[in-house]
């Protein structure tokens, strides 16, 4: 890693995070059920006190010590404040905190400069002189810090387990729809941030500490735009990660009504869309074109790593299948080449039915029914020194018990084991179980090669167009080493 | 409906399918648990008999009448006949239907023309001289004939319900993930065709057929290739259709490998890739790109008749998602224009909640839990001259009882039912129900809306290519009339 260029960096440090022991949730209320509270003191291992002048004990939540401000809490210091009072009341409860020592505030509270006017304007400008620079900001109007490992959770729903992935998130929304579709996909989370107006810490603030976060592998993001006057700190922060970890954005703002969105929401100006592209193709960041594309390209590289699928065997139960996902994997630049001589003569051995081929798109018709032999049939497929990596359709129907496909008492247990090969062969293995039919076999499916660790999906066209983005990244990467 | 130029088109009759009151499996069997046998006495009103030289009963079917030959049959004359005897005996069994006056036959056997062997190739030649045109054959290679309304189906696992939908396809193994995927999205099919090698009974009868059968409205198919010779006929079989039953096509074959696949699949000539799409473009054909594309464009047509999509509202829950939503509809060729002034003037009074936008993207927020509110919205959305249809976001976590997002108890089933406006302003609604979370809130939610018969999506990506196609579908269609 390369730290030139880093001494005129102007990020602000959170690293401090790591080290939050107290916690004080500041206007929790009936309305929202007390949710925000609940959130924090479900896993959270340090204090958590709640500030409250209307309530004195928290209905259901009679060990939460309340106090009406929080300077009245005992504790010398409070180290991280979840704030969602009124607008204006923030500013007061900002001073409190520079007077607590509190080090970070998520401000859930919006009304500032997301709402456009004059007043909200000089609302966040104001809070920004409150906190003198010695209370670092995430909000106002966003949901602020996931952080599981230390149990801090704004929402009960969000999972206890942790792992490797981060986001940075302005929206409160899509940081909902990114930490509940990571745990759907059995990703885990090490940190998501959701900044909202980003008054104070910001996309590059947080991209900086993620670039240099051990407990970070691999950072995803979703960006409306950044501040004026951001640009080159963001690229001197991208600087320091050139062939480190893999950064996949996800860019609101794109077209001309989404750009005028963007405004509206989080009063962000998306900038110029080429800006943002060669920004991207510069510092090799993955672009997904929606919130699912960025969940799976995740899924993808924490599972395979780097790769390129330049050259893809496919093997399908359905000649007609096979055909057409032939037809999309190519569409998407990816070659369905034939197999080299010998390893096309060990197929061809294996290949005992009419109806079937043994060429790529490897058509299993029957065979696959004799679930030993499409494990041996797709080893030797993967150990083709000309194959990056497979393609493999499973129809869910195969694993519906009333259609009667039971010559093989192992089939459903092989079929799945198949999906795991890529492992072996240090090839990705794309299982396609298709969410056409029989949904409930489909989702059985799915989730046991989830559990066995494998990216799995359930449409051809929605996976397709990720493994060139991977395939670019990865050589990109290496041409950089 | 011209009906010009058809003095010389060369179709062959299939009116006569209505009529079928007997049916013989020759040659059921034990391996296949007798499948095709139990299927097609499952449903069938009239006669089944099996045919069999080995079994005097069958297992589990006492009841069914077996005989060593069709010939043997006490029944004057058999209407339709499933063969699944070893290629060579097909032969002999065909000279038994012509003598028994069979009208169809099925021919599930493979090993013809699609082996690409000399043998193979003559064998086909040789069956097609001793059903001597008087026998109509479905197949070699092929699952035959689907026609619920009969109850003729080669498998138990199909649906008994029929309905307005037909397919012609070439590959069993696509008519099985159309059927069951058509029943899974609550779409009911008339006829489909497995035809195989198309022998006798080819892609350009099929379709002739379905274009004047009362009992099909909308065509789907999946097409590899057609034989030297027939381009003229299908041009004049489209030629019947113009401005009448739409048609959707899955055309296998389009690249290169795909192409290559085809002729080891069917032995099709999957043919000059330019041709084929002048003549989609000529006759005004719906392409889809994948067979989840053909049914979800089915489904759309099925719903919402034809329609023109070039201004739709956006309608999200979170803004973020919304401005991501924003970029894919705009991406696919959709403005998402301001709404008219008095309509923005009507949607301004019911957005009581700073963070909302009632802006096109609407960005609902919290008001969203407010689900009476949001009927009204879509409804003065719906009702602006400028704005062709709705876009709506609808994360599965609102449905989700852990989430306590309680505070209206009435909040499935209202936005359930403003999935269902798009009918009452007769404009299309697309309800998205994000499959990234809550996959069990997501299947149950999905299923009130199908039930609901409102075409629903599970990711934007997925749906929005095809709503240009239909819009181009319904403008061309228009011109014409």
């Amino acid at each position: 890693m390369t730290i030139n260029n880093t001494s005129d960096l102007n990020v602000k440090d959170l690293t401090f995070i790591k080290d939050i022991k107290s916690i004080a949730i500041i206007g929790t209320n009936e309305k929202r059920n007390f949710g925000f509270l609940r959130a924090h003191i479900k896993h959270f291992e340090g204090k958590v006190y709640a500030v409250n002048p209307i309530y004195s004990e928290i209905p259901g939540l009679k060990d939460i010590e309340v106090y009406p401000s929080l300077l009245d809490i005992p504790e010398n210091t409070i180290d991280y404040a979840y704030i969602l009072v009124p607008a204006k009341i923030v500013l007061s409860v900002m001073d409190d905190c520079v007077e607590k020592g509190v080090k970070l505030v998520s401000i859930f509270t919006s009304d500032f400069s997301d709402s456009g006017t004059k007043e909200g304007i000089e609302r966040e400008q104001e809070l920004l002189r409150r906190a003198k620079n010695k209370v670092r900001i995430l909000g106002p109007n966003g949901m602020g810090l996931f952080y599981p490992k230390l149990g801090i959770s704004w929402t009960t729903i969000f999972p206890k387990t942790h792992g490797n992935i981060s986001f940075i998130g302005q929206s409160g929304g899509l940081c909902f729809l990114t930490i509940l579709g990571a745990a759907g996909l059995g990703l885990k989370i090490s940190k998501a941030f959701s900044y909202g107006n980003g008054a104070d810490l910001d996309f590059v603030d947080i991209l900086h500490f993620l670039i240099n976060d051990d407990e970070t592998d691999i950072i995803l993001g979703y960006v409306e735009g950044i501040k004026e006057g951001r640009g080159q700190d963001l690229k001197k922060v991208l600087d320091l990660n050139v062939n480190e970890k893999p950064i996949i954005i996800l860019k609101g703002g794109q077209t001309k009504a989404g750009s005028i969105a963007t405004k509206t929401h989080t009063a962000s100006i998306s900038g110029e869309n080429q800006i943002w592209k060669s920004l991207f193709d510069q510092y090799n960041i993955i672009q997904a074109d929606s919130l699912e594309q960025l969940l799976s390209l995740a899924l993808l590289i924490e599972r395979y790593g780097y790769f390129k699928l330049d050259n893809a065997a496919v093997l399908s139960a359905s000649g007609g299948y096979g055909v057409i996902l032939t037809d999309i994997v190519e569409k998407a630049g990816i070659n369905v080449p034939s197999f080299s001589p010998e390893i096309q003569k060990k197929l061809d051995s294996h290949f005992y039915l009419v109806g079937t081929s043994s060429k790529n798109p490897l058509d299993l018709a029957a065979i696959a029914f004799n679930s030993q032999n499409v494990i041996t049939i797709m080893n030797v497929a993967l150990s083709d020194e000309n194959i990056d990596g497979l393609i493999l359709d499973l129809p869910s129907y195969y694993f519906n018990a009333d259609i009667g496909f039971k010559y093989d008492p192992n089939m459903e247990e092989n079929l799945v084991k198949t999906t795991t090969l890529g492992y072996k062969h240090n090839k990705p293995v794309i299982p396609i179980v298709l969410r056409l039919n029989c949904p409930i076999d489909k989702e059985r499916i799915f989730t046991k090669i989830l559990d066995n660790n494998v990216p799995v999906f359930s449409d051809p066209l929605e996976v397709m167009p990720l493994l060139p983005k991977i395939s670019k990244y990865s050589k990109n990467r290496k041409s950089k080493n």
